[in-house]
This record gives C-alpha cells, sequence and structure tokens, in this order.
C-alpha cells in the first residue's frame, strides 16, 4: 500500500494535468517496486501562494512554477536501488504526463512496517500478510 | 500527542460526519491505547475529485464513495497489540459516527520517539516527561 | 531538506502572517540545524472549523486561536540538541513573526535517511551526497 502525498501550487496544474500526476506516480511505483497498477493509493493538494515555498534554485536546481513536494510512504523492505529508481521514474513520468521540468519534484519517502498499514476493514497489513503475496514483492 | 490527519473526498461528508469522525478517532485512540481523552489532535483535509485517488477494491475491499486515507502519529514504544486495537477501533466507530463503511478507512501508522513530539512551549516531550505519566500509557 | 508543513485553522491568519510564519520556521532551522536560508521547503494548509481538533489546553497548556501543528522531516543525523534547539526556536521566532502565543505550536519531527530525499532531477540525496557537505551539517 504504498501511499502518496503531493503538494503543488495552485491553480497551476490543470485537472488533466493533476490525473497525469496520479498516474505518473502510480506508473512509477508499479515498475519501481513492482506493485499491481490497483496499488493505486494517492491524494493531492493544492497550496496557495502564500502558503507554498519550495525554493527555485536550491541546491543547484532550476525548478518551474511546476515544483512540488512528493510523499510517499512504504513498506520497510525496499532496498536503495527500488527507491533509487522509484526516484527516477517518477520524475520520467511526471515529465511525461504532467507537464512538470526535470528538477520540479523534491521527494521524501518514509518507510513503515507492515504491522503499521491498513488497507481496510479494521484489519493490520501484517495480519493479513499470507492472502497477500504481492504486498512487499 | 498520537496525531490523526484524515483525507477525505470533497463535498462527501457534512459537517456533522466530519466531527463524528473526529470523535471516532478519539475515541478508539483512548480505548486502544489509553490517552487521556483529552490527548485530540486532529485534522481533516478534504480533496477535489481530481485529487484522490484511493482504489475501490485492492486488495479484496469495498470501499464506498466515503472511503479515506487516515494517517496517526504515535510514540515508538506501542505495541503491535495496541496497533490492532486502534485499527479495529478506528473503523468501527469511524462505521458508528461518520457513516463510513467497513472497508473504508486505509491507515497508516507513523512511529516517533518521545524526543521527536513537542506539545506546545518550545518544549521536547521527552524533556518534560515526567511530569507527564500518561504519555506512553 | 528539512522540509515543513504546517497546519492552521482557516481565516485566523492573514497572509502576512504566513510569510511569516515560513520565515519563522526557515529561520529556526538555519539556526538550529545549520542549513543554509536556501534550504526553504515549506507547506501550509488551512483546516475549516470542522476539520481541525487542537484540545486547546491539553495538557498544561494556553493555546489559542492561532495555535497549530507543524510537522518537520529531517535526516537521521540530526542530534537531540537540534531538534530540542529547533523546537524552541521555531516557537520563538513563531511569536515573533506571526503573531502565535507561547504554547501553540505543537510539534512533530520525522527523521529519515538521505537515501529517502531527493531534491530533484530524479536522484536520491544520498547518490549526490559528496557534492552537498552542507546536508548534514
Amino acid at each position: 500500500m504504498p501511499t502518496f502525498h503531493a503538494h503543488i501550487a495552485a491553480q497551476t496544474f490543470s485537472s488533466e494535468e493533476k490525473r497525469g500526476l496520479a498516474d505518473a506516480l502510480n506508473l512509477a511505483l508499479h515498475e519501481a517496486m513492482d506493485t499491481p497498477m490497483e496499488d493505486r493509493f494517492i491524494i493531492i493538494t493544492e497550496h496557495k501562494e502564500d502558503e507554498f515555498f519550495i525554493h527555485p534554485t536550491f541546491p543547484e536546481m532550476k525548478r518551474s512554477e511546476k515544483r512540488m513536494l512528493v510523499t510517499v510512504t512504504t513498506g520497510i523492505s525496499r532496498t536503495v536501488e527500488q527507491k533509487r529508481k522509484l526516484a527516477e521514474l517518477v520524475t520520467r513520468y511526471a515529465v511525461e504526463k504532467a507537464g512538470v521540468s526535470q528538477d520540479d519534484i523534491s521527494l521524501l519517502i518514509y518507510a513503515i512496517p507492515l504491522e503499521n498499514m491498513s488497507f481496510g476493514a479494521g484489519k493490520l497489513v501484517s495480519d493479513a500478510e499470507l492472502s497477500m503475496p504481492w504486498v512487499n514483492k
């Protein structure tokens, strides 16, 4: 259940671009961490001009007005290679599908154990693990 | 200071239901982790249709339009049994008090040490710990 | 790339106060953790009355209507002394620059490794570390 939260500037993305961004995050996750495409948990928040401060160039970056902060929460079993791939593909597909620039996506990855997640029904993923072999793939 | 953040679809919950959701999270925490009822730190964010993508059925779930993502940050001392109880009660009380369905609440739990929290006054909880015996109960 | 997210009550802060809050967080970070002033990644979210529940007095606090929840994500190398300083300065400067009261800021600190962050360009900070000696200062 890797879960994304993208923070973007208000009135900077069209509805189509926001949906494209969600598709980009979904596809990047699928390819980097081998999750099913249905494992799609993505939320986006818009912030007004006086609520959004992402430095345009620090450090040695060229961010556009479409710069954003993306957080993703994944299981602790993910390897550095998977995270490297995720960072690479999130940017690649967001450039393709949401019109952002190469340096626009700042990413934070939070790793938590399966006992700290629930897909629903009031049950922890760790307790339901046996029937979900793909959880940690 | 366990702190909840619920992400819901815009225009899907009445004001009364949002308040009921907060009450549900508060009560679930109290019963699962033995916190005082006054230990109530809950925020809710609404997301528009093009900002909210929670899969309706993955994996083997039947989520309604009232599906949501809830995050909660707690101290690292919480046991698996407490987390299991929290997941169970969050759903049970949200069904009762906010009209959600059984599979609607996806939950992520972030565990952080007391030195990473402050209730206010610019002081870490770990530095004030002796006067707050209930912090880790 | 320490990143702040402040959750405030809607219609409680002027635009000038929100900008002052961002400046306060930026300056507190700079002084507590020796980051460059350009290392400025701050987002603010407003919550309506039925989406914002921060207890006004628990525990032994006197919070105003300007009370807020602030989260900050930093690298795992930060010391307790740095966190203590950060909590102290965040409150001090927010009182000065955003008109909040002494007890108004509840803080949660999330610590993640450098391999879990990207400034942009699809690269993890850990992979780019050598050219950014200030990252962990």
